[in-house]
C-alpha cells in the first residue's frame, strides 16, 4: 500500500480512538465525575439521569459535575455504595454494557500515582468514564539474519468484545491489587502459555493512551506496553480460549494489516508504536509521523 | 536519589517545558496567528501591539486572531513581507531575541505534513509561537557485558542559549529545504565529528513535543529523536566549537543528572524518553511513569 493511503487510514484510526477530544464529541454534554475535589471521570447524560434516583450516593449535578456524597468517606464505603447502585442498574437491564458484568474490580484514582479512592466493576467503567489501565505485549522474533517478525493473536469468535479481530499476543486489564509486571506475566501465561521464565524478560517501553466515546459511554484508557523477544523455537499456545489462533507475521504484513479493519483498534495502536520505536516507519517518508506519536499519547489532564 | 524525589524533580521539568498548557499561562492573552484559515502560531500581547504598525502585512486583531493580509498570496510574498517587518524590528532593538539573529530560515506550516506557507528567521519564531522542528541524537555504547553508557556534550560557555549545560551528543534545528535524516547526519558531523558512515545508521525512534512560554514569547517545538549505538572505540570530537567537552556516562549517572539543573531542558526530555524506551525506568517503581510519557508528547492540536 502506498505510504500516503496507509498513513491516512492509520490517522483515521487514531482520530476514532481519540474522538472524545474532537470538537464534535459529546464531551460538553458530559458531567465531570468527582470524589471530593478530584475529577475521576466523565458521566454521559443518559447515565447522569439514571443516577438522580440515588441521592444517598450521588449529589445532584452542580457546576457541570456530579460528586459522590461526602458521607461516603472511605475506600470501602464508596466501593460498596457504587457496587449497590450498579447491581440495581444491572438487574433493571437498561444499560447494555452491564450485561457484560465480569466480576473484575478496577481501581479508581485521579492519577495512576494516586492512592485508589474506590474500586468499580470493570464492565461499568465506561458509564463513568473512569480511567482504565492495562498491559499489552509486543511478542516478536529476530531471525539469525536480523529479520523481525511479530506474533499476533486472533480473538475467539465468541469473545464479548471485538470477536474475531487481531490482537497482541497477550494483553489484559490491570485489576485492583496486582502490579503491572504481575499482570503482564499472568496474561502471558493465561492467554498464550508463555512460561513465566520467558515472560519475566519482557521490557516495559512506553504507554499508549487514548479516550473515545460511543453510545454507551466514555473509554479513557492507558496501556502499559512491553516488548518481548521470543525464542525462535517458541510457539504461543491457546490458553484460556480467548484466542482462536496465533500467527507469526513479517513486519511488512503487520504494517499492512494496521490499515485494515481486521485489528482490535487499541492493539493496532500498540503495534503502530512498535513500528515507530523500532524504525519500521521513518519521519522523512511518513509525513504525519509526529501526528502518529501525538495520537498514541493523548491524555485529558 | 530516591525514586520519589527524582520523579518529582523530573515532573517539575516536564511541567515547566509545557507551561503554556497550564491554567496560569499567558495563553488566554495571546492572539492566534493565522494564514488564511490555518492557525500557525500564537502571538504574545507585547508582540501584537508592535505589529499594528504594519497594516500592509498584518490584518487588525479580530476574534482573538491576527492574520497575514490576504494580498500576501504566495510563499515568497509572505516570507519577504515577514522578513521586512522583522528586519525593521531588529534594527529598533526592542526585542531581545532578535539580537540572536541567525540567518537560518525555518519553514512555517500548520502541520508538519502540510506544505510550507512561508519561511521565518529562526530567532523570531518565539515572537509568533510558530512550531519549530529539530533533531536530537541519543548516542550510546553497549559494552561486551551488555552495559549501556551514553555520550553527552557540555555546551560551550559562550553559546548564546543555555551556555555550559549538558546536551545530547548532536542536535539541531530543521532548516527549510533539508530532510530530517540529512539534518541529523549534518549535525553529527558538525558538532561531534561523527562520520556520515556511522551517523547514517542512526534509527528514528519517536518525537518529543512540548510548548513553553517565557517573557519573550512562545516556544512550540517537536524534536525528531534518533538512537545511535556508537562503536566502543569511537570518541566524539569537538567540531564547530558549540561544545566544550564530551562525556561517556553510565545510565545511572545520566539518570541522576536528569533531576539536576545541569541539563538543557529539552535534552533532558530526550534522555528521559530514552530511559523509558530502553527500560531503565519501570512503571511499577516509578508511579508517575504515564505522566512522564504524557509530558514528553504534548501538542496543541
Amino acid at each position: 500500500m502506498a505510504n500516503s493511503a496507509w498513513s491516512e487510514k492509520v490517522l483515521r484510526l487514531l482520530r476514532r480512538m481519540n474522538n472524545f477530544y474532537l470538537p464534535v464529541s459529546n464531551r460538553e454534554n458530559c458531567l465531570r465525575f468527582k470524589i471530593g475535589e478530584a475529577q475521576i471521570g466523565w458521566i454521559p447524560p443518559h447515565v447522569a439521569s439514571l443516577l438522580e434516583r440515588f441521592p444517598e450516593v450521588f449529589s445532584p449535578p452542580h457546576d457541570g459535575a456530579v460528586s459522590l456524597c461526602h458521607s461516603l468517606d472511605s475506600y470501602e464505603k464508596r466501593s460498596e455504595a457504587m457496587d449497590a447502585v450498579l447491581q440495581t442498574l444491572r438487574q433493571e437491564g437498561s444499560l447494555p454494557c452491564l450485561k457484560g458484568w465480569r466480576d473484575e474490580k478496577y481501581s479508581v484514582m485521579p492519577k495512576f500515582s494516586d492512592p485508589p479512592l474506590m474500586w468499580i466493576e470493570r464492565a461499568a467503567t465506561c458509564l463513568f468514564g473512569v480511567k482504565q489501565y492495562g498491559v499489552h505485549l509486543n511478542g516478536y522474533t529476530v531471525s539469525s539474519s536480523g529479520e523481525v517478525s511479530m506474533w499476533l493473536a486472533r480473538r475467539s469468535p465468541t469473545k464479548q468484545t471485538y470477536p474475531g479481530l487481531l490482537d497482541n499476543v497477550a494483553a489484559g486489564g490491570l485489576s485492583a491489587g496486582f502490579s503491572i509486571k504481575q499482570t503482564l506475566v499472568k496474561e502471558c501465561q493465561e492467554e498464550a502459555c508463555i512460561p513465566a521464565a520467558i515472560a519475566e524478560k519482557a521490557c516495559p517501553v512506553t504507554t499508549v493512551s487514548y479516550t473515545y466515546e460511543d453510545e454507551e459511554g466514555v473509554y479513557a484508557e492507558t496501556q502499559f506496553v512491553f516488548d518481548l523477544e521470543l525464542p525462535l523455537d517458541f510457539k504461543p499456545i491457546i490458553g484460556d480460549k480467548e484466542v482462536q489462533e496465533f500467527y507469526l507475521l513479517s513486519m511488512d504484513k503487520v504494517k499492512d494489516l494496521l490499515a485494515t479493519e481486521d485489528f482490535k483498534p487499541n492493539c493496532a495502536m500498540v503495534v503502530l508504536d512498535f513500528l515507530i520505536r523500532h524504525s519500521f516507519i521513518e519521519p522523512d517518508t511518513v509525513p504525519c509521523y509526529q501526528e502518529f506519536v501525538a495520537g498514541l499519547h493523548q491524555t485529558l489532564e
